[in-house]
């Protein structure tokens, strides 16, 4: 039943960029663009719009394909801003619509008018635009899909008018079901063999991959170079995602977060590539020097801003994948040996009626399939989690790319309904899991298999570190009792149980990860540490 | 033990205005400034900060002070734009602040830093900043104050790095403990005279009363204006307070949200009076003409924008209750009746299983204490609600102002936080409760003893009703199944129990209004629709 409207025009060009997932929550501003919701489309409902934009990050992420997220006016859009701190850092090519007042309706304020509406998802956003006119939204909608696209890859935002769906569509629209738009980023070769000469000839080459290998799928180019140079590999700071096998040889763990550690890690390499991250997103502020001296950074990454802002380090704004695989194929040594692998900490022993996270974690990593995909929103355990997990194919691991809590419960959804051949496993904070915690209702209602774990502490883990290192342990507002995850699960619609035991988690965690049609809670007591 | 940093003196400032309730969700950036909290503070720790934001703009809102909000960087301001929305159509005093990254590790963007900081509130603060040095952030502080309390009231935001709080205080801070800043804003009485003879002569004047007239509690004032004139009076349209009594005889219900349905609801009526409110918060696009022929509309606002906005209307910006005081004094008209009082609705018969929400809500008129208090975010019983209650005191009703969901739980923590002596009760429904669920924990772990009722029908209710406006009952996302809100509730450690017949309500909520220190929730099945 085809009409010749703007919605039906628009179907027809979200079809096109394979865009037939919708994640969103409804208002009356939304319902003339859903209605006659096509049938070969599906509507993923989130019962917050953190945890719609949390959902469709996730599945952004994953697919590496736009994704379009439908939110309601400023009350939408504002709720679903802090997920979107997130998705603007880890380049998340969402296009974000949000349904305006009837355009007669706009100069007077009604009720559930976004007034400003381009302003307000600034700075969290590559662009974002409200059509003048209905016959604008189809080419502005097209607009979108590639500014989310092109590097830098990010969030776009796009204002409707909720009487612009009904309009007829102009003949001049059907050129952007024709359009297409590519990318030449490759690295000449006279950039790359200045680069390969300086890392045969350096005395201790070090690699520094970051969230662009990943979402480029450049994990075995990585791994490629790795191995032509027997070079140590650290993932950047503030890791996103997994950009290198934690079962390789070269794998060192992940770089530590403030200015002075960083460099301590970096000590006695000549030549230093970072390829797909920022140089480098710091966090904690302990001062001191950026590299050893003598040190030389050599910066590949597709992101211009990255490159602009550095304050150190030679700089490649190309594409990460190509550069990374014209290096191998420049770099000429032979003969390079690999590093020892490092060790996994052991399994020590549980106090009475708690587990410790590494402990957990190494259970986990015992019984989770191989080609397990986690979504990890638990702070404080981050380092621990790194040290006994088992990461070894692309899209392995997501962690909020800004620190933003409520990333956690929707992303695994998303994840999940990406890669529905994969198992995901949320590990969550008991604080970090309140944020998005709707994103269960979706889970179970979709019927997306996702194996919640959430840490239970009973406080801030991560906050409770910086209050010793600030000396603020005094601080109000670091303790989270009271909470009962099963309880609230079950209310969502997710099945749960408790552990307080490595017998109980192993017997919970063995039977969800079979589970293959629903969602499964399992609330872990943990001590607050290691 | 008083130190000299510009922490303590913050402090001291903030106690100037008698801000030492401070809602928060704290992050590393924030630490410092919660280190060494007073013993005379109090904070409110929120799980996710829309509910932080909006139990404090129930605060500000119940207490027309200033109300100090402490979110963490750009995520935690981001999580919180949902609520601003609500805080900004209702003119709430909230300062809000937010930790910045320290000020060495904001140009690198370290994780955590709020980037283009006083951007991302825009355009739902009325004044935004960073302190370009530490030395301002007192004086920033005291302008935030001063700049969310002037008129036209609204929230502000202050971005501040976490290494200014250890800071020293310099001798010309104090200066800002002995500001005092008032207002001016009272019509002469030239400007009133005329008004007044206007409606004296008015054959058949009409008085319509917004929320300005509940928040400058002059509600006594538009009665006394009411009974001179002995004229009918509208609760202006897209109502978020309560500003009349709906016992008395004059009071007639609220206008409703289209531009033909207002005008028709104003038809007969010569000269009109709107006190308070935007002329008008349209809301449902159903065109039509704004005013009947001949009529004439006197417009008072101290919102300066409304006044600017409005498309017809002779407005004059001033204080609302000192413009009605003296309207009252200046009409001379003696021996006008009053209109006969509305009646009530009667109750009917629930089915089997459910009740009407009519049914309950004439119950709740009946059980509740004289000067409860309602927080009510259910849109789509807005009318049923407004056609049974009683509510004959200022601060007796609280909807979102922008018609954001996410208010009614928060806001009844933080209403009744502001009110200890009456009791608040929150009528949501079953789609709106999710978007602000954490703030039950709050309710729970400060003994804050709201008693909560969620409407349950499984459907966005309000949406539907516009579904059919539109034409869109096929939209998908409409409805939301499969939730238990007693067992969320318990998760979050709130008593609750549910209900589906009128003894079982009546029943549980006759107990919970007796609940002296701890919030309950009811859970009633309810159908669609009356």
């Amino acid at each position: 039943m085809k009409d010749n409207t703007i919605r039906s025009f628009t179907y027809e060009l979200l079809r096109k960029y394979g865009m037939t997932t919708v994640f969103g929550n409804p208002g009356s501003n939304e319902l003339p663009f859903l209605k006659n919701f096509p049938s070969d489309f599906r509507y993923i409902l989130g019962l917050q719009e953190g945890a719609v934009l949390g959902m469709a990050d996730g599945y952004a992420l994953a697919t590496g394909q736009p994704t379009l997220v439908n939110l309601h006016a400023a009350a939408g859009t504002g709720n679903a801003m802090g997920a979107l701190t997130n998705a603007y850092y880890s380049q998340s090519p969402l296009v974000v619509t949000a349904g305006q007042q009837a355009r007669n309706l706009v100069g007077v304020e009604a009720m559930l008018t976004n007034v400003d509406a381009t302003q307000l998802p600034k700075p969290l956003v590559k662009w974002s635009y409200e059509p003048a006119e209905a016959e604008d939204v189809p080419r502005a909608l097209s607009q979108a899909i590639h500014e989310a696209t092109l590097p830098t890859p990010g969030p776009t935002y796009l204002s409707i008018p909720h009487n612009d769906w009904d309009k007829p569509a102009s003949a001049n629209m059907a050129h952007l079901l024709q359009r297409h738009v590519d990318v030449g980023a490759r690295p000449n070769p006279g950039q790359i063999a200045g680069w390969a000469e300086l890392l045969e000839r350096a005395r201790k080459p070090l690699l520094i991959f970051g969230p662009e290998v990943d979402a480029q799928q450049a994990n075995s180019d990585a791994v490629k170079l790795a191995n032509k140079l027997g070079a140590p590999v650290w993932v950047a700071p503030s890791e996103s995602r997994c950009p290198f096998p934690t079962d390789h040889p070269s794998f060192r763990g992940v770089l530590p977060i403030s200015i002075r550690e960083i460099c301590e890690h970096l000590e006695g390499h000549d030549v230093i590539l970072v390829a797909g991250a920022p140089v480098f997103r710091y966090h904690k502020d302990i001062p001191g020097n950026y590299l050893p001296e003598d040190a030389k950074v050599l910066h590949v990454t597709g992101d211009t801003h990255q490159a602009a802002r550095a304050p150190f380090g030679e700089a490649l704004v190309a594409n990460v994948k190509q550069s990374l695989a014209a290096l191998v194929d420049a770099v000429n040594v032979k003969g390079r040996k690999l590093p020892k692998p490092i060790k996994k900490p052991k399994r020590t022993d549980d106090p009475i009626g708690a587990m410790h996270p590494g402990n957990l974690f190494h259970l986990l990593d015992q019984l989770a399939p191989d080609n397990v995909s986690y979504v990890k929103e638990a702070t404080a355990t981050k380092e621990t989690f790194w040290a006994h997990m088992t990461m070894s194919q692309p899209n392995s691991y997501f962690f909020p790319a800004a620190g933003g809590l409520g990333f956690g419960l929707p992303a695994a959804v998303g994840v999940q309904l990406a890669m529905p051949d994969r198992r995901v496993v949320a590990v969550v904070g008991d604080g970090s899991a309140n944020y998005g915690i709707t994103a269960l209702w979706t889970a179970a209602q979709y019927q997306v298999p996702v194996v919640f774990i959430i840490l239970k502490n009973g406080t801030y883990g991560a906050l409770r570190g910086f209050a010793s290192l600030l000396g603020a342990e005094d601080s109000p507002g670091l303790d989270v009792p009271g909470l009962d995850f099963c309880a609230i699960a079950r209310g969502y619609g997710v099945e749960a149980e408790s552990a307080n035991n490595a017998e109980a988690f192993e017997r919970l965690i063995s039977s969800a990860i079979r589970q293959q049609n629903r969602p499964f809670l399992i609330e872990v007591s943990t001590t607050f540490g290691e």
